[in-house]
C-alpha cells in the first residue's frame, strides 16, 4: 500500500511514520515536504526511517501535485488546521489523482461541527470540501494526548515531559475525558485505513476515559508529592473564551490569536463541555476502536506515568 | 407516543399529518402554529384530522416553548429553513423539555454540508447546533418529490398539476436522481421515528431513480404528446448559480434572493451533480430505506404519471 503522508513532521506525523514503518503490513510510504522545510534534521530523522521525501508546495501547484500523487492509495494529513488552504489544495488534487483514501487532518477530540472550537470549524471546512468533492475519506479522531493530560508537580521534577502542563481542574475535577497515547495514534491509523469498515466513515481512537481528579490522585500516589488544586468554574472559561474571541474576530486571524482562542477552547471542550466522551463520540457518528479492534493493546495510562516519574518520558515538540 | 408537528400546513407536514393519523402506531399529535396563521383554512383542515393546535411563537418565547413541548416524544419540523432562528429556537428548547428525539427540516436531496446549495447550508446550520446540545435526533431526506419531477405537456393538460414543471434537462438527459412521492414521505417518517436504529442518524428514503430522459420519454409514451428537449450545459447554470449568488450576497438575503439563489441551485445538485443519488447518500453518512423497510411498498412512479395524465393529480401548494 503507497501511502503519502503530509505534516510528516509533526507529532501525530512523527507516530504514524514510526508505526507504519515498523508495521507487519506492508507500507511504502512518501513524505511531502516544503522546499523550505527540506534540509531540516526532522526531515533528516524520517529519511532515515526509510521515507521517501519529496519536496513540493501545496498551494497554487495544482499538477505538479497530481502528479507526485498518482500512484498512491492513502494519503494523510497531519497538517496544524490553522490555514484550510493548503489541505483543500492537497484534496483537490487527491480527487484527481484517484486516491483511495484521504485521511484529513483531525487527530483531536471528537467534537461538535461547530460553535465549539475554531480549530474544530477549520477542521470542517476541509471535512466539507472532501465531501463535495466526493473524495473518499475517514476522519480519525484520538482524543486528549497522555503527553498533555499531567500537571506538573511541585517538585518540579516532571517539567522535563510536559511542553504544556494540565494546571487546571474543570469544576470539581469529578468531569471526564478520553485520552491515548501519541504513540499508540500511528498504530491505530495502521489499522484504521487497511480497514474497509472505516471507509467514508469517522473513527475515534482512544485508550482510556479518565476524570481530572483521578488523574491528580494517582500522579500524587505514584510521585508522592501533594498537588495544589487550580479550580476554574464554567462561567470563568466562557469569559476567556468570550473575550479571545473578540480578538480573535477582530484581529488578523494570525497565529497568536487562532492560539489566544484556540487553548481555552480546548479545555472547554475536552475537560468543561466533556465532548471528548465515548457516548458524545458516537452520537457525533463515529466508530469506535474499542469495537472495531478488541485485541489491540494501548500502552496503559499508569504505565505512561511511571515512564515521566522515572524521567524516561519524553516532551512533546522537544526541538520547538 | 407524542409528536409535536411544526410547520404542519406545508406540503411535507401535511404528509406526516396523514401519515401519522391514519396509522395502526398509535400517535398523539400537536401542531405548533403561529398566533398569526391560527385563522387559516389549513389550520382548520388538519384540526378535523384529529390534530391538537397551539398557538405559540417560536423565537423569544422559550419558557412558554418549553412547556408546551414537556412530555413530548418526538418534535418534527417541517419548517422552511429561510430563515434559522426559529428551528434552533425550536431544538433548544426541545433539548430543555427532553424531547426523545428531534426531526430538523431536512426533506429534499442528500447534499454535501457546503457549497452546492444555499438551503443545504442553512439546514446544516439548524442541525450544527442540535449537534452542539447533544439533542438527539434524525435527518430525513426523501429526493425529488414525484410532484416536481415532470416536465409540462405541449397540449397543456397537465399544467394544473405543475406548480414547478420540470422543463430544463440537465446536459443530454442521461444524469438521474432519486424520486419520492410526496404522499409517502409521511409514511417513511411513521416508520423512521418509531425506529432505535435510526436514532442520531441520517436516513435517505427514496421511492424510485430516474434519468431524465426516461422521465420524458415515459411521459411521451403514456399521454402521446411529442415534447421539447430543452438540453442545457452544466456550465450554463453554473453562470445562472454564480449570478444570483452575487445578487444574494449583495442583496439583503430577503426570499426573492433566496429563491432566485436555491433555484438554479435545486437543479444543479438533483440533476447536474448527481447528490441525488443512493450511492451519494451512502457515501455522505445515510442509511438506506431500502435497507431498512424492504417490506415498505411505494407509490409507483407511473402509477403518479398515470394519474396526472388522467386529471387525478394534485398540484402541491395549491392554495399558493
Amino acid at each position: 500500500m503507497n501511502v503519502t503522508i503530509v505534516g510528516a513532521t509533526g507529532e501525530a506525523g512523527l507516530s504514524v511514520i514510526n508505526a507504519l514503518t515498523t508495521s507487519p503490513n506492508e507500507f511504502k510510504l512518501t513524505a511531502f515536504v516544503r522546499p523550505a522545510s527540506i534540509d531540516k534534521p526532522e526531515v533528516e530523522q524520517i529519511k532515515r526511517k526509510g521515507v521517501s521525501v519529496v519536496a513540493i508546495n501545496l498551494e497554487n501547484n495544482h499538477d505538479e501535485l497530481v502528479k507526485a500523487l498518482t500512484g498512491q492509495d492513502v494519503v494523510i494529513s497531519t497538517l496544524v488546521p490553522f490555514f484550510v488552504g493548503p489541505e483543500i489544495a492537497l484534496a483537490t488534487a487527491s480527487k484527481e489523482a484517484g486516491i483511495k483514501r484521504f485521511i484529513p487532518s483531525a487527530f483531536g477530540p471528537p467534537c461538535p461541527p461547530s460553535g465549539v472550537m475554531l480549530l474544530r470549524e477549520l477542521k470542517e471546512t476541509i471535512i466539507n470540501h472532501v465531501k463535495k468533492i466526493y473524495l473518499p475519506y475517514t476522519v480519525i479522531d484520538v482524543g486528549l494526548w497522555y503527553q498533555v493530560s499531567l500537571p506538573s508537580l511541585p517538585s518540579g521534577k516532571i517539567d522535563y515531559a510536559l511542553k504544556f502542563p494540565a494546571n487546571v481542574i474543570a469544576e470539581d475535577g469529578s468531569h471526564s475525558t478520553s485520552i491515548t497515547d501519541l504513540r499508540d495514534v500511528g498504530r491505530y491509523v495502521a489499522r484504521i485505513i487497511t480497514d474497509e469498515r472505516t471507509l467514508n466513515k469517522y473513527v475515534f481512537a482512544y485508550n482510556e476515559v479518565w476524570a481530572q481528579e483521578q488523574i491528580y490522585s494517582h500522579l500524587e500516589k505514584a510521585s508522592g508529592e501533594k498537588i495544589p488544586r487550580n479550580l476554574l468554574p464554567t462561567k470563568d472559561i466562557e469569559v476567556t473564551i468570550a473575550d479571545a474571541k473578540v480578538k480573535y474576530d477582530e484581529g488578523d486571524k494570525s497565529l497568536p490569536f487562532i492560539f489566544g482562542l484556540a487553548g481555552p477552547q480546548y479545555l472547554y471542550c475536552e475537560w468543561f463541555r466533556q465532548d471528548n466522551l465515548p457516548e458524545c463520540a458516537k452520537y457525533l457518528g463515529y466508530l469506535s476502536t474499542k469495537d472495531l479492534y478488541p485485541d489491540f493493546e494501548p500502552i496503559k495510562y499508569m504505565d505512561y506515568v511511571d515512564e515521566v516519574i522515572q524521567g524516561k518520558g519524553k516532551s512533546i515538540y522537544a526541538n520547538r
